[in-house]
């Protein structure tokens, strides 16, 4: 059937989507969600159709996607036909039935996923089915493989490859931008690429674009790691394993998380990684609550790397309270630069120490937190940081007093007396978040105590900081609703933790999708 | 935060969908699928945001249901605000993780589900956890109880009310437009509702439309039911149950049916039935393969009115035939004419005066099958439909000949001889789709031959009718690919029924959805 094209002038985000009324739809037999094969001169897409009513008549209303594809001109005609369903969805109903797929059923939908011939129904019911139904080892394998597969991926030309990831969780958590230069100043090889925030107020592309840009090229990866043995760059425009991108779009609004594995290790695969510390965050507050389910994780990590030719070290850390006292892109860019230059708090520097110690001790290296540790203290790690800020394009000689912080703050006074007895994770992040992170660089919150440490009446135990007043001020709310710090005399004064029903507390939703 | 507005002019069919640029969704801290709250003056609604790349910034696209509620102008301003996490996403989660569902939690579900507060991928992910996590007697009970009450309900004023519901699954089952007016002419109230083809060749309601309108409003449907005792009308408009459309508008990409039961008796609730007869066809090729199956099926619509004080029936009934000889809107209603006048099928007629039957001795009528034969031989049964068609609008004079067929036609003739051993339901339906049904009344296939009939070599096995030369083509194409009837001397003859791979044969998806 033939259409004359109408260009919305809308990009989707990626989806190839079309739009006919609801009597051109039913002449074609064709469904909302349904795809259709769209013909252009010798040009041809699948594209997922939109039913709209009371839409002009004969008219192919086009996304930009398909505009993107196509190159035709507002009234031009092409022909729709309904297209076959992709095989893909054959195997979709056959996870929902609960069967295990098979690795070439996995590649197949995970190339319709890429080329976008699922809709976000299909995707959202497969993602739910792997939730449910759970995934086997040689899934999860078949899962990663195929993500690396249609993506691209990066050969740096030697090797062996090191990288950490941590699977996040924790405020404040810059430990990345201390550990790739400290690995990098041993003369090891970190390409390191992060992602931003998306439910937290900060992930490392977002603090490290604080001290330079992070949004580079393969080609200028390559550059920057060639010169310098590491970056830090974003990973979101690098085309690696972008299924995984495509699959968090549904997962994020269902705060489900069942491709937890194959999202890291393909992306770890993705930069031919060899060696990989793994930081998992554990702890009350955190995603894996308990050292059980840690060493359950840990297991299924070192599994899927020896299937990916992949060396991995788990590391269990301490996850109930911040990294350090900064929390927001510009305050932990800031803290990340002061620690490497010396002046850094004791959690931070020994969780960045122990991780790197780890990476050096895969390499054969003895008492790797030690050397860690010196390179820090000879003030190599900083000069190496300086070489791929410069190297990334940014400011080699900038100090942590040149990072603009603020301007607007409000300071939290205690009270109570006793001592910090729990830090709420989760609130934390929500007031800095309130008070404008991560799209405001500047705002955040800083912790002036932390757990166990000794607290007068009316001390004041964090800052909030913030680039606007209206902001500061519903951060400033969010921080009396959320009470974020326990201080208390003595353990086992207060047993009351909560009532319930409360005092209505609306809680941002429970769960970090940040990888 | 405040936007202009941009009026789309596309109606997505229900859901309020706003776009707004990605640069503005992440100021407003939003993804897509986020739901946000818009302001107008004084009116103020939830919508689902869309997020595009390359939209206007500060601008907010709104489609037209949005429109419809706000009646915002294009340039005029609106406000908006990220809006809080509706309480039932968090009662979908508990359903992912397998939770039973209370009642008052399965209402909050729907009730979003129909102020369209729930977006695609949630909503998708709630009828895959629904199938897969399945549904308790008390969810079923609390899902039909609360799509009843988010609907339109219908009191006719006087009772018992009487009705009858096919699972569907067989072509050509023209049953109903029997049923109907047999039970009215023996002064039963049956104000039977249909819903149109989604993925067979007729609906009732298209069947029948071909003899006069069946798109009637509630006070038409209550008149036409004061006036004849009956009525056979689209249910489409009536609002009664309208979170099960937008249910299946999911379900139906998927090809899952959890919600099956619920579907059904909310509509027979809304309309205060209290005596059903659920037919069931049952067999290879239809829905329900097994009698173990039916039984335990039948089982659950038993329990199910029970508690909603309804007195059901299930009727298992043989499927692995169409019903009488036609397929397709027109042939159908011609067969049921000229059935009420006489001339039918047997298993048709078996068919029509058993449920019958069924529910007058429901009533406490004695030999209700009798009854039903003598209720046609009468010639009361056809003077009841034409009182029906006459009400709602059509000619009550109307002949068999009369109405349209064809005119395209091919007559598909048999290479083998023997007897009729088999008849692919599924295939019979797609031809008959293939030629233009549901969308071109005349189109359809007609049988010559059915299960057990003696063929010669080169008999007229079934012809094919369309409107236009193009679709008869196609549909005589498929007719050669998928070999719909069987025939062959002996049972035992042919053992072989398939070779894998065969050669190749798109079949259409192995599904039926109608209710």
């Amino acid at each position: 059937m033939d259409f004359k094209v109408w260009h919305l002038g809308i990009k989707s985000g990626g989806k190839q989507i079309i739009v006919v009324d609801n009597e051109d739809a039913s002449q074609l037999g064709i469904h909302s969600s349904d795809r259709v094969e769209v013909t252009y001169k010798n040009k041809q897409i699948i594209a997922i159709t939109n039913v709209a009513e009371e839409f002009p008549k004969g008219t192919l209303g086009i996304y930009s996607e398909v505009y993107d594809k196509l190159k035709v001109q507002n009234g031009e005609t092409v022909t729709v036909r309904p297209a076959e369903r992709p095989e893909s969805i054959g195997y979709i109903r056959e996870k929902i039935s609960g069967r295990r797929l098979r690795a070439e059923e996995i590649k197949a939908i995970i190339m319709d996923v890429v080329e976008r011939h699922l809709s976000d129904i299909e995707l959202a019911s497969f993602v739910t089915s792997l939730y449910i139904r759970g995934t086997s080892i040689d899934e999860v394998e078949a899962l990663t493989k195929a993500m690396v597969e249609t993506g691209q991926t990066i050969d740096f030309g030697k090797g062996p490859i090191l990288d950490k990831h941590s699977i996040g969780g924790v405020p404040g958590d810059k430990t990345t931008i201390l550990v790739v230069p400290i690995v990098a100043a041993a003369g090891f090889t970190i390409p390191k690429t992060s992602s931003r925030a998306i439910t937290s107020p900060a992930g490392t592309a977002d603090r490290v674009e604080v001290l330079c840009p992070v949004d580079l090229t393969c080609k200028e990866m390559r550059k920057v790691v060639k010169k310098t043995n590491a970056c830090l760059a974003w990973g979101g425009a690098l085309d690696l394993a972008p299924a995984d991108d495509l699959m968090i779009q549904v997962e994020y609004p269902l705060s489900i998380d069942p491709l937890l594995l194959p999202s890291i290790m393909s992306k770890k695969k993705a930069i031919g990684a060899d060696y990989v510390v793994v930081d998992i965050p554990t702890g009350r507050g955190t995603k894996i609550k308990t050292i059980g389910e840690a060493q359950a994780l840990a297991q299924e990590f070192i599994e899927l790397g020896k299937r990916l030719d992949m060396n991995i070290q788990c590391a269990l850390t301490f996850g109930e309270q911040p990294i350090g006292y900064a929390i927001g892109p510009a305050l932990e860019a800031w803290e990340a630069l002061s620690t490497l230059m010396g002046r850094g708090p004791i959690d931070l520097v020994n969780k960045a120490v122990s991780l790197a110690g780890l990476l050096f001790e895969m390499m054969g290296i003895k008492d790797g937190t030690q050397k860690a540790k010196d390179i820090i203290k000879s003030g190599e790690a900083e000069k190496k940081l300086r070489q791929i800020i410069a190297a990334q394009g940014g400011d080699s000689k900038v100090q942590p007093e040149d990072i603009k912080i603020g301007p607007e703050t409000v300071e939290i006074r205690s009270e109570d007396e006793g001592r910090v007895q729990w830090i709420n994770n989760r609130a934390m992040a929500q007031i800095a978040r309130g008070a404008g992170a991560p799209k405001n660089r500047g705002a955040g919150v800083l912790l002036n105590k932390k757990l166990g440490d000794k607290v007068a009446k009316g001390d004041v135990i964090y800052t909030i900081f913030s680039e606007n007043s209206q902001k500061l001020d519903s951060a400033v709310q969010l921080a009396k609703n959320l009470n974020p710090m326990g201080i208390t005399g003595k353990f086992g004064e207060k047993m009351l933790i909560d009532r319930i029903p409360s005092k209505k507390v609306s809680y941002e939703k429970p769960f970090i999708l940040e990888r």
